[in-house]
This record gives C-alpha cells, structure tokens and sequence, in this order.
C-alpha cells in the first residue's frame, strides 16, 4: 500500500520504519525535506514535503505531535487528503504549563474530531494514540496480548487500519465506535503518564479483560 | 475492621455487601435511614445517618454520586472522617447535558484532589472508581487478572487500601503517587463509557500488561 507518514519525530520513526519492513511502500513527510536530511542523514524511506507525501499516498498517517497537527494537515492540503484513509495517533498534549501535559482539547470535543471537521473529506480512524511508539509496531514484544482502539465515522476506513494494525501485530482491535468516541482515547492519556511515572518505564499497554 | 460506607446505591450495596461478607464490621450511612429502610425493606448491614456511621468507623467508603461527594462527606462531618482512611470511590460524572456524561473537574483537578483539599484531615485514598460496580467486589468472575490503581498522599492509608483490595480479590493494585494521579484514574472514565457502549456490558476491567 501506498502510506505516507506525516511527521519525523519517534512516532513517524518507528510508524513509517516497520510498515516499510512490512512491504508498503512509505514516503516521510516532513515540512522541509533538505532540513530533515541534514539534521538525521539519510532516512531508510523517501522524505518528501507533506503535500508530496500526500499527494502520491493511498493512506495517510499522522505522527506529528498534536499541538502542529492541524497546521500540519493544512500544509498536507485538503485536496491530497480528500477520499483518503487519515489515520491520526496524535495527542492533544499541552507542555506549556510544565509536566505533566494537560490536554488541549477534552471532553466535550477532541483532536480526532477536529481533524475530521477540519478535513471533512478525509476517512479519519484514531488509533495508537494509547501505547508508545515501539510497542504501537512492536506490540508482541510485551510477551502478552493487550488492546488498541479505533474510532471513526467510516466502517470501511475502520476495516483498512484494522488490517494495517493486525499486520503491526496489534492481536486486539476494539472499534470504539464513532469517530466521537476519541474523546475517550484521548482522555486517557493523563492516565497513562502517571502509569508511565510509577511504573518507571513507558513498555505497558492496557488490555481490555471480558 | 470497622468500615463505614457512604451511600446507598449499586456501588454502596456492593461494596458494603462484600466487606461484611469478609468479617468487616459495615455500617452503611444514609441521609436519612427510615427512607432507606422504607425504600428498600432491612439492609443486610446497620444502616445509619452519613455522621454516625463515620463516627463509629475506622475507615470510610465514599461510595456516593460524584456531584454529591462533598456535601456528604459535610454531613457526614470533617470530626467524624479526621485521621481516618478515607477510600473515594466516586467518579465526577456530570448528566445534565445529556448521554454520555461529562466531568465536571478533570485534567488540572479532580474530585479526590477536591475531597481531600476540603477534608485536610483525613487520609483521602482514590481506588475502584475505574470498574463496575460487581466487579469492584468480585474482580475474580472475569477469569483473569485484572489492575486496579490506588492514588493518595499518605503511604500507610495506602497501605491499609491495598491490603482490602486484596482481600477483595484483586491481584494487581498499582500505585500511581499522590492523590494528584487521581486525575488519571478519573480521566479513564469516558473512556470506560466508550468501551461500555462497544462492548455493550460494564463487565470488562483493564489490565495493564507489563
């Protein structure tokens, strides 16, 4: 499959890395190419601009960090987005208060449906915001089954990046429903960082028990 | 142990039930125990008002709806809960504008933050607000393991909570820090809505695979 991975940050490492090694063909997209390239050398996939990326994808996946996504997206454009799978593992975190984040955007609304708003033609499934960039494409590595969510307004879309999971080896796909119901994914973020400080590491994952 | 519990609804029954199952000495405190006894017939525990039952008790359940914690805990009086445990079950669920719920504190506060701000005295420990209410009490019937998170700034309080939770069956307590990290275990709860909705039954728990 054609995917293009906004961002170049660890999430668009590991994302666009492992789903090369599974055989898709990935272009990075970065804001500027030439800066990319010279500050991490040669990346193992094409980089291109965000709008190129999308432009010549089938899928498109965004790892940028949620304070630039919409802005991201915007440079991406609306018409290499359109009639795509949009697939968002972006966080609404906000640094600026100190640690830990809060979210920019709860409850009553969330990144994921912001994005779909912004991008009314785009097929958005949230996903993968919940576990750290290793295990969202090493998830075996825990030793144990554990759970990944999808939330999206089109089941077909759903049914793309559920597949994609199960390539990842994500064993328990749960559709959440709507793509609403990310304000449920992404509100558990607060409780992942304080796992991840007691815990002293971020290599854990919920599994859903039923 | 000699345990007050604070409410009267599905979480107080369950509780209440179980810890005198197990040889507690329960009391369930009410606002009013003649229209709890003329509501329900005999309680299977003495039923007493909000301020006796803390009285008499070493430990406290609030086992109340979360917009009205703070007013029972008021009644229930800040003598009566001073240097005792004081286990915060509830949840900040906000109903007035409809299904499904919102929090009414959450992400910069929480209501075990609040409880314990307004009761400075007590040793305020948050735990089992994140699973139904049978499965509090009988973590076992899922077949497998399962976690549940303590949060709460007196070590020795925690201590006290953990050792009940296990006697209520559950294998894996984890201590997310001070009563701060209640924000997280609140902060999980629209997710648990989505999942009830997905899942279609509140019998499910997370278990946080490490």
């Amino acid at each position: 499959m054609k995917i293009a991975v906004l961002g170049t940050g660890m999430v668009g490492k590991a994302v666009s890395g492992r789903l090369a090694e599974l055989g898709h063909h990935v272009t990075v997209g970065t804001r500027d190419p030439d800066a990319t390239r010279a500050r991490d050398g040669e990346w193992p996939t094409p980089v291109a601009t965000y709008a190129d990326a999308a432009a010549g994808a089938e899928l498109v996946v965004n790892a940028t960090n949620g304070q630039a996504t919409l802005e991201v997206l915007g440079l991406a454009g609306a018409a290499n987005l359109a009639d795509k799978v949009l697939v968002d593992i972006s966080n609404p975190l906000d640094f600026s208060q100190g640690m830990p984040p809060t979210l920019s955007v709860k409850d009553t609304d969330s990144l994921g449906e912001q994005v779909q708003r912004a991008f009314p033609d785009a097929h958005v499934v949230k996903t993968l915001n919940t576990l750290n960039a290793d295990l969202m494409v090493h998830p075996e590595s825990l030793g144990r089954p554990s759970s990944v969510f999808v939330s999206g307004d089109d089941a077909e879309a759903k049914a793309v990046v559920s597949r994609l999971l199960a390539e990842l080896g994500h064993e328990d796909v749960i559709d959440l429903g709507g793509i609403e119901t990310a304000r449920g994914a992404e509100m558990y973020l607060p409780l992942w960082l304080r796992l991840m400080g007691s815990l002293g590491t971020p290599r854990f994952n919920l599994h859903v028990v039923r």
